[in-house]
């Protein structure tokens, strides 16, 4: 699903997802793709942050559906970044959650640092 | 409705919307209507980007309600872009949508060219 | 709610909520006693900008549940910008509005702004 078209496009972005809405998370992975297959992904610097409830979309009992994509995509070197803030208030653990993903301490930190060091920010 | 107030700010902006949905439409159009009332509206740089549903809102035939609005902006220099990724899915050709709109080949990567060229993002 | 932890970063950032929608608020507040807690709040610049009915949730009548901490946060030097056109679209008065709150001109302005003074933009 994503190509090796090498294009003369690199991007920074981040996605932002925070509501646990299935829909908007594959909107964000479509969006992912389509900027991969459009740009040089080799100089592309693609991150999903995931926050408050949106953290639950990538619960391995729930993630089943996406998991495909989002093990391609961080193949590609796509970050999913959950929000460690957020994983304990549901009282999630890191072995619940996707491999695919990793753990920073707080999503909206993340979201700040990204944004100051250059990503553009996309909420889908 | 946009008046010709000359002020003493210009901004640099894209507007994202991304779902099939009315309303959130029109609160960008109010918004940018605001925006060109409130700055220097010749030295503004003001885009929208639709990608995904949203480039739904802008076949002829579904955006009669809010015709005149786009094209009166864009008779202001607002450019309307339309993600051609999103048409493909859909099947909408050109000749269907509003002739104020332009299509651009990927609407994401769209919104991280005008965010990296400067442009500040605000999502309706 | 709001620790006292110094940290080393300090963050630069604009929060935006448009809709009348008491669960987004939340999450926005919740989001920046996270970044507070976070970051070196002496240090950080943190904005939440009101615009269109999402004035609403900062009448007196309506804010109860969320008084206390959107004052504590302002108390930390957060602001609460409430957008002018919109207050006057549905005929608020400044004195309708919690204390804490200001008013700017044009929400869309005041984001425009802050984003190019170099503040993160999120989505709540």
């Amino acid at each position: 699903m994503i190509g090796n078209k090498v294009g003369v496009m690199s991007y920074k972005v981040v996605f932002h997802i925070d509501w646990d809405d299935d829909q908007t998370l594959r909107m964000g992975l479509a969006n992912m793709i389509n900027l991969l297959n459009d740009g040089d992904s080799s100089g592309s610097e693609i991150h999903m942050v995931a926050n408050g409830h949106a953290v639950r979309l990538f619960r391995k009992e729930f993630a089943e559906g996406n998991m495909h994509q989002i093990e391609e995509l961080n193949s590609k070197g796509v970050r999913f970044c959950l929000c460690n803030n957020s994983m304990n208030k549901f009282n999630y653990k890191k072995q619940d959650m996707l491999d695919a993903c990793e753990i920073v301490p707080a999503g909206v930190a993340e979201l700040c640092k990204l944004q100051a060091s250059g990503c553009a920010y996309i909420k889908p």
